[in-house]
């Protein structure tokens, strides 16, 4: 007769991540390229000596940076939550970093638990790109016209069906998507736009920010940019902002998911 | 008899730059590595079907950037200043832009023009590296005292001879050096350290910021610092900081070079 080892019971972290997305097809693990996901499953069955389990909040896209991604990773194998960040580090490439790792319930899910996302994008708005901010930013050259721009976007705010703004349609379940905060910022040749929203459809932050350039240069009344979600016909909306100036800044969560045991 | 052709008259042009110097070998052109002169030479070599003469005002180490490098270029070739920029960046890999080209009086040379330069030294002060930060910081876990390493870059300011931070004695014909500005500002898990003079030894930014360091840490009291530098002794000072955290801010010249004809 078997009894099971306690010890083999599944246990569930929460790791906090940030990475430069440049040299990554995205975040969800493919078999023939190099994914942040991927990067993370062969580093956790180094440390672990067993498989693992691990979901990340955001499915990011290639070339996408994150500030703070979290992901659960459930493993049966042991390991205090404080030597898991540095092991998995040390089995990393320096472009992905594990933050903190905390042990939570096992309930824990980091992409059905979180109940919101903020999203920066940066875009590189001088006459020539600077060679520093390549891999972070979308070069517009046209100057932009950050009122338009405010404009536009003041009317995509509160609860929408943000289909127009959907590559894939049928991806996302529900496309009614809550933006709690949409704000442009300018610092110098930078502006950034920064997105939250209780969720995100797929590619949705670089199609908002597409459309709304095309307002920025003119093209386009900030009306429009209403009338284009009221649509809710993805074929109205402006071109889709490149991946490499998108970075997930934060995922939120209603209540902070407590340990199991104190530590 | 040879008329001398008046369009063969050499031509000097002022370059401003901004390169992410991580994939090369530094500034001055090497037989088998990649460099920022190098790939100038080629570039302005296609453009402008004749060899060029390229003098830098800064030759930057192996990692180092700049946000505005000047670089005298000297060609008989006809071209007018407006198409110069343009032209060499549609040959130049994207990392290293032209931002700006002027004709000029045929005696300015970048280098010995130059009445001052600015670096920038960036420290990632963090306990875990930001991979979005990795090529333009140097990663220094411990917490910096902020007070301390202001009190020791007090004593630098002003006119000495800075032999003690100089990597190669020798190569500088003279180590008398005026340091005109000296800060260390802090931005969340930011540190720069700004140094400002009418010129610099080699290595000398990467070996002050190396000491500062070492009086951050609290390794080394503020008053070392300056016993370092009276001792003009390589020996004394700190580790050598790595190259990647350092920027060429800017070259200043002291009367705009004018052109030669108005436009």
């Amino acid at each position: 007769m078997h009894t099971r080892d306690p010890r083999e019971y599944s246990r569930t972290f929460r790791l906090t991540l940030a990475y430069d997305g440049t040299a990554y097809r995205g975040w969800q693990v493919q078999p023939d390229a190099p994914t942040v996901q991927g990067c993370l499953l062969v580093a956790a069955g180094q440390v672990l000596g067993k498989p693992v389990r691990v979901t990340g909040a955001s499915r990011t896209d290639a070339g996408v940076h994150a500030l703070r991604q979290v992901a659960s990773l459930v493993t049966s194998a042991r390991l205090s939550a404080r030597s898991l960040a540095p092991a998995l580090n040390a089995h990393l490439p320096r472009e992905i970093r594990v933050l903190d790792a905390l042990e939570v319930d096992g309930a824990f899910d980091a992409r059905r638990a979180a109940s919101g996302k903020r999203y920066a994008y940066l875009i590189d708005n001088d006459a020539v790109p600077s060679p520093l901010l390549l891999r972070y930013t979308w070069h517009v050259r046209a100057p932009l016209d950050l009122a338009a721009m405010r404009a536009a976007l003041r009317l995509l705010r509160g609860t929408h069906d943000f289909s127009a703004f959907c590559a894939s349609a049928g991806r996302d379940r529900r496309p009614v998507c809550t933006l709690r905060a949409a704000h442009v910022v300018r610092t110098r040749r930078l502006i950034a736009v920064v997105l939250s929203a209780d969720s995100f459809l797929h590619h949705m932050v670089r199609n908002i920010v597409g459309s709304l350039v095309e307002v920025g240069r003119g093209r386009q009344e900030p009306a429009w940019l209403g009338r284009v979600l009221e649509s809710r016909d993805r074929t109205r909306a402006g071109p889709t902002a490149p991946g490499p100036g998108l970075v997930l800044v934060r995922v939120v969560y209603r209540r902070p998911s407590s340990p199991p045991d104190p530590p």
